[in-house]
């Protein structure tokens, strides 16, 4: 049996630290931390997720505050608000949240956050930064699956980690994060994905296993070697008529097999979940300081 | 006995292409592309490089433009240029090159370059929207190894491709690159480093092996696969007093050893070096059609 690795404990402990650090700031007669949250619509989802984010805020001291703008919102709207945000010297970080509606172009306003600010690191140039080991805003999930490995003592130096999935914003960015000379890091990455001849061949070849596919259930036991660290970054809403509310959550690994077969791996929900709230958090606080 | 990846012939080829290109613009009474060259100092290798990229602008009909500022020359002053290029319509993309002086702050110099005339690729959002798919100045060594392959008939698709390798000019980029949804590309991508436990472990489940190591000779033949396709990215001088000039120039893999046992391999000198330039000119045509 699998020790779970809690990254809704792992999450609200980074947001003890981060309040501690807020009274510390407080005390010292600073100016709290505040991130601001743009969203545009009604999408459920996207409401909950910003709600989440607001009042996590509130929860640790922050400075918070819900930008709502309607459906029919147009790009030079979006793009103005943005610019407002950029040149409020009060608000060190937000985020405008994702999917936009089909009348904005979702890169051009990406482009438009100043980077410095830029709390979910999806920037070019906090990319970029990145690669290039530069200090920046590094995006919010992947820097999320690396502190949950950082509080939970999961090792990475010198393992051979298997990355399943080669998205922009997961995939990608933490294969870099854990080829890095850095901790975590110095992993030995290999990067799989849909073109991939063979997966299982390598994901059996896996220490560490990431897996950011978008598949539910597609990690099966065979897959998977004996003790292996299993980080899983999917969620999907699965049909289940026997509950109340007719939907389970599963992730990309179809846990009741691999559960048994790792020495550690992280629920769906309550894993990797969580700690996007907690990296997007730190990153604003790190916003603030560098200001 | 492996066939030859001719990268010098490949190179010209290129340039050849794109002096086509180049004589179609002027009889369609365009601008040429013009590319500027920084150089400060009198360092030989870097005097060497600079004048290479200033003759095959010069063979294939680009204008050029080389900076030569004195050894003690100030960051500001070198800024002062940088803003100037950046401001020259004529000047279509423009390298700085390395290394400067201690008084200078690389980063700081690369960073004030305007990305869309980066054509050495080297600027965080460049190096950021490479990892994000979007279009941008790719930086030029991995673009020419890319090119290298295309031009060869080098599959990747599906292809194992193990790079030898974390630098944040080579061996990081063609990691992203290769593994990328797009052609050449495809590849699942192993990434070794100084790191790496057991690392011939690795390099002989690789079909197509990068090297980029910075180590004379590392790869051996007992390290490659049968067949495997070797592209040696090192470039050492290395003494041999039999020789007139007292050296050779080898690279990071063990040739005499690793051509036997590869099916097609980069020599060096002759393999990747002179796609570098190759590619820098390329970029240098997409920023002048870009603008």
């Amino acid at each position: 049996m699998a020790e779970l690795i809690d990254g809704k404990a792992t999450s609200l402990r980074i947001q003890d630290e981060i309040a501690a650090e807020v009274e510390k700031i407080k005390s010292n007669g600073g100016k709290v931390p505040h991130l601001a949250a743009v969203l545009v619509g009604e999408d459920g989802a996207s409401l909950t997720y910003v709600n989440a984010k607001v009042k996590a805020c509130e929860r640790i001291g922050y400075g918070s505050t819900l930008v709502h703008l309607p459906q029919d919102t147009s790009e030079e709207t979006l793009l103005a608000k943005v610019e407002e945000l950029n040149n409020d010297d009060d608000i060190d970080g937000f985020i405008v949240q994702v999917p936009l509606p089909p009348q904005i172009d979702e890169q051009k306003v990406v482009d438009a956050i100043m980077p410095e600010k830029d709390v979910d690191g999806f920037h070019p140039s906090n990319m970029g930064k990145m690669v290039l080991g530069l200090s920046g805003m590094v995006p919010a999930t992947p820097k999320g699956i690396l502190m949950l490995m950082e509080k939970n003592g999961i090792e990475t130096e010198g393992k051979h980690c298997v990355v399943m999935g080669r998205s922009q914003t997961v995939g990608t960015p933490v294969s870099v994060l854990l080829s890095r000379k850095k901790t975590p890091g110095n992993c030995t990455v290999t990067q799989v994905h849909s073109r991939t001849k063979d997966i299982a061949d390598y994901t059996r070849r896996a220490d560490l296993l990431v897996v950011a596919l978008g598949v539910p259930e597609f990690v099966t036991g065979d897959m998977v070697k004996k003790g292996a660290v299993v980080i899983d970054v999917g969620i999907h809403r699965v049909e289940a008529p026997e509950r109340k509310s007719g939907f389970k959550l599963k992730g990309d690994v179809k846990f009741d097999e691999v559960e048994p077969i790792a020495s550690r791996i992280t629920p769906v929900p309550g894993g990797v979940g969580p700690m996007t709230i907690a990296a997007l958090l730190h990153n604003t606080l790190e916003a603030a300081r560098n200001k």
